[in-house]
């Protein structure tokens, strides 16, 4: 990112931070340009992880080159002392963006074990960012095969909301159906079940742990898209706790579906495929965002918390809750919310888990990203930087006495 | 690098600088870890660019992977409050290190317009860094082929001295031959000319700003190697021009050649080539080092300062003394010195062109490579991080209507 | 404040900030230590204003020097890593700071304009700090007059408050009876007139703002003491606003009275002063504070919110809550609390005149005053620091031509 | 001092410190404004201890309250971004600042045991400051006493230097006769004496340590002023040091005298009253400052360090020469200067004892004090905010069991 000096801009209110392709605790929150004139003027700002950058979002919500230099133009890199933006188009970076991306901007295409294609491009992490693959990436899949199938993970209330509230309602795309992939080990942990004793057979607290399952089911299907439950089977998994865990999702009326792919390969996960494709040829999807375009942000944030999240309110003070207004008034009231919450429960409490009801969401801080076309809303303790554990993986990683890396696992 | 928070160390005396790939003059001074507790200890630090790294040095400087690997864990990145150095290998980030640089270490492999292969290889600047492209590709280059040209430029002052006393000394290089490229028009600004007057033909200040060409000449030469100097043509130099210019090397004893290469391609540096092979089959090189390993490092320092810049002294305070000597003490005393300096001067001013004498140096900072194996000497105003321009050319660079890239030149 | 280095202090905890006695919003966030090895570890901390220090608070609740020394001594400075705390006696630090206190310690007699004794001891704001005079100041009149007047201002929610529930309960001390000072003005200003207009008489605006002086008349009550409303008559108030007040204070079972001790002196008071002499002479104060000591502190928080400020809920994230539960383990649980709140309204919103409910006070840092003995709760967007206005008073003092100062008032 | 934000200040460029007036070392280099919008522009500054504070210089050096006012309203507290200089006056507090010291401009007159009147006015450390008292306590004396004797101390290279080129140009003064005041213990240190060791008698050592005070004698002698030596006797002084210090000053022309005031009072200085008087009387004194205020900046510093100093050079990059520069072409060429070294040294390093030659002198930093009429020079490590020792006195400061405080010496 390229400043310029003059433009009025207010050094208070640069809003555009820094990305590095690292976790890296210690540039979340800093004080740049010290060290005397030539090094401009200070002030304080910090690196985001780069899969959190807006640049990231944009590339993965994009039409096209032209599009995607749109967007970037549209970016608000900053306000003046008079509350009015800057954009990047504004500093005229946006044109030189575009061309670094040109080749970002390609679909990777892969391909699976068993040889089929697939794309892998995009990198927004659900939590913090959008979750999704590119746009891109869909619509050439769209344009090449009769089943696309995208991955939208990292917990439903996070994934598959943005997903339908985000990426479907910016690119006009209609699922058919959503599957939701659970396993027999994350309903014991949810019920209740310490790390180290998922290996035993604990019937009772899979059964406990079913209505974060039932939650999630809830939740995908209130966009009007029927679903399927995908078990995921682990070799320590039982017979009796398969069969809790279907009884359970029968009894909400839906199906699951026991998968052996990492085991089997495709064999193992035929029926579920066949299901998938029966339920989207038979156009039961009746999807629909969850909120329309023109509610009020406050609103739309409040919809996802009480509606998805189960959350009894949202907490945000006079701050916040005026930063939406401005925007509102500025004219980006129209725009979806991204949620960035953590991953770990349906609240903004990591160790909350099941299926909690009577939380309250906090809001710590919003950012508008015009370019992208959605507004951050950083929920809880959760982190658009993070930091490595005590003990890094890296610490593992080198050449072995064959010259081969090792430690990547 | 994965910093862990234990093993005492002394976080005033963090001396690892991260680095990013672009000029950012707001990242040369900041404080980190503000923000509390979570964000780990605030401290003041700075980026480098990525080619003033120690790692981009440690990779051109490795005979080989092992070789890297060992270099990167010699990296010293703190102290202890009792002086007592912190390595890379201390916190296990080396394995890591040599692992994502595994690709990095293979020469890229490109040919020229006339189809000459070469070797593009590692990128350290010889203004900030040590200047010189990648061992491993020297010596590949001369495994493969019967004569290797390397390129050490930004001033015979900064990538020849460098070349000699670093790349040579440390990979046992002995070069055969010196060509020293020079240009009627650089010739003309030494001696006074404004960059807007280059245009018209100027004799005079040829000759007036020859003494330049003649101080690098001499400095070349006092490494033992023989010298020839190149006048890359320049469509708007005149026969007078050029012929000055042959006649001032020709008085010091060394031979000019016209090179007409960028007109005519390898027919025009026929007469050159011919004359480095002579030289080179000739045998005449008597090359050594300025300095041996067990002089002092402040000598080291000053031995460059006066015979290849001319300065008459060198300004040091007694804090950066003391360094020296503790590092002397830490057994650091026989590496060579990389001496950072601006490319415009021998002097340390920018703007003090042709052969000035009686200047004096003054050492900012000095900083221990342990892993590369030089200590940094950076003197009078040059940044390891660079700033953009008033108006930076990432401003003129975008698609065209055609959809194709301009603005790069 | 005199650090050592050692003792295992952990950085990020220290809790302690300087101060000055003056407003300067630049020093309520910074980073220290910058520049180098000798001017120690960097750290991110702020000043506070002079009046909202631990120190003055201490002064004023210290029983004697004995007494101000312990204190003094119990001031948690800082945290270890482990989050034990580190008292200033840790750091040998009391000793000298009660001797330079010695003086202060001294009540200043000073009398009025009419030479009645009075004392001025002790400057702890009523927004940002427990808002009373010393404690020595007090138990010295106590002794020496018959009947002690004491001023506890900024708001009968704030001043009243920390006198009954701090003052009094750390001190011993048994109120007979409150005087509330009210104007009509006032009563206008809450009813919704701009400043520019109170000059006219509104007899509606008054009826309409005197439940701002209903709500501290029934607060002040609940403490069990006897109250009689003061009406500081103002030269342009009318005789059917002050009837208006007087009207509205009866229907709640209590007396106002006028009083014109701006244009009459002690004479425009003597209604009111035998008012009150029959009052504490007919001990009728049945003086209880709000809450017990062994109350939890968020309870204490709650409980001060909604029977004092009539808000619906405090609003507090975890860190906040658990931070409370760590000193209530730590063995502070039993300290009142200090509310740092804006005078302008019963809500944490400047803005929300008359006597608002339903409104919720968010808090957004908790303070332990180990010393002082209680625990400050900062809430909504009061500073601890404040700023200066647009035109600072200081622009308009200086000496005129006769060599007298001019623009104090 | 109190900003306003906009007159287009450049808040790299601004160059007021706030001060404090304790050893506080973590305030030396600091970022403040941090923490959003409400607390201002973050810039890097930092404090300085209040005796090194231009306000204090002023308040010494300014003739009334008048000559004050216009002094305050002189000082340049920041520059914009042509450089153009703002004032004091510029944002309006230099009226404010002149109250504020109205009280603090009258001297203070006290008393010696044995009753002589003395003034005790005015602060400035003489290593970093101009360490003069207060003109106005001189003017007052001089109007009431027959001789007036004033201190300026911390070595005649600093206090007496500065006392003759600072206050006696400014104030018009012209000193009669000077005394040096010497210890026999200080010719010991001076000799190479390790401080356990003063006690033991030391002739050798004593003479090897005299050139130090014939040093300051020929110094002092160099402004045209007579000197008398006044060794201040030590009980642990024997006869032959003593004499051994007569001798050396008799081989200089000069005399020295034997006090015994600290034992005896003014009884124990009668020789050197009646000899300071005769001198006075005696019309000797040709007083002239070193050097003119014509000369230019750079050679007012070099001149003293040569002749008081005795070093061979100044060092002093381009930075600090072009500020010097740039302030002579804005008009305040023909200020004094205020150097700021180590009381320890003639020299800029602590630990050189004796006579010191061939030194250089590094400066560290000009500062401009147009208020107070001076460029300040800091050279080598000097701090203009010092920090605390290891065991900071005020760790034995406290009241002992009788109330009485212990522990100040």
């Amino acid at each position: 990112i390229y400043w310029g000096n003059e433009l009025e801009i207010d050094e208070r209110r640069i809003t555009w931070r820094r990305v590095m392709d690292m976790n890296d605790r210690a540039l979340r929150d800093m004080v740049i340009s010290l060290g005397g004139v030539s090094n401009g003027f200070a002030r304080q700002t910090g690196f985001d992880i780069t899969v959190a950058s807006e640049v990231m979002a944009i590339l993965c919500l994009a039409a096209d080159l032209a599009d995607l230099e749109r967007r970037l133009g549209d970016i608000v890199v900053a306000y003046r002392r008079d509350k009015s933006p800057i954009h990047c188009r504004d500093i005229g970076a946006e044109g030189a963006m575009a061309v670094l991306l040109k080749d970002a901007m390609q679909p990777n295409l892969v391909q699976t074990l068993e040889n089929n294609p697939a794309f892998v491009h995009g990198g927004p992490f659900a939590n913090i960012a959008h979750g999704c693959n590119s746009v891109v990436a869909t619509q050439t899949a769209l344009g090449l095969a009769d089943y696309v199938v995208t991955e939208a993970g990292f917990g439903a209330d996070l994934g598959a909301e943005k997903f339908f509230n985000i990426k479907c309602r910016k690119a006009g795309l209609t699922p058919s159906v959503a599957v939701i992939v659970a396993t027999v080990r994350a309903m014991k942990m949810n019920g209740g079940v310490a790390k180290a004793d998922l290996g035993a057979e604990n019937v009772e607290a899979v059964q406990k742990g079913c209505p974060n399952l039932g939650r999630h089911i809830e939740n995908v299907k209130s966009f009007g898209v029927p679903v399927v439950v995908a078990i995921n089977h682990f070799h320590s998994d039982t017979d009796a706790e398969v069969t809790a865990v279907k009884d359970y999702v029968a009894s909400l009326g839906a199906e699951a579906i026991l998968c052996r792919h990492w085991a089997e390969g495709s064999k193992g996960v035929t029926d579920l495929a066949t299901r998938v494709a029966e339920l989207a040829d038979g156009d039961h999807s009746q999807f629909a965002p969850l909120y329309s375009d023109d509610m009020p942000l406050f609103e739309k944030i409040q919809t996802i918390a009480r509606r998805i999240y189960r959350a009894e309110d949202v907490l945000a003070d006079a701050k916040i809750r005026n930063q939406l207004k401005e925007w509102e008034a500025a004219g980006y009231g129209a725009l979806p919310v991204c949620m960035a919450k953590t991953q770990y429960s349906f609240s903004t409490d990591p160790g909350l888990r099941g299926a909690p009801v009577n939380h309250s969401v906090p809001i710590r801080e919003v950012r508008l990203s015009a370019g992208a076309g959605f507004i951050v809303v950083i929920c809880g303790e959760i982190m658009t930087m993070p930091g490595l554990p005590r003990k890094p993986a890296a610490q593992s990683i080198r050449f072995n006495e064959s010259g081969l890396i090792e430690g990547l696992f």
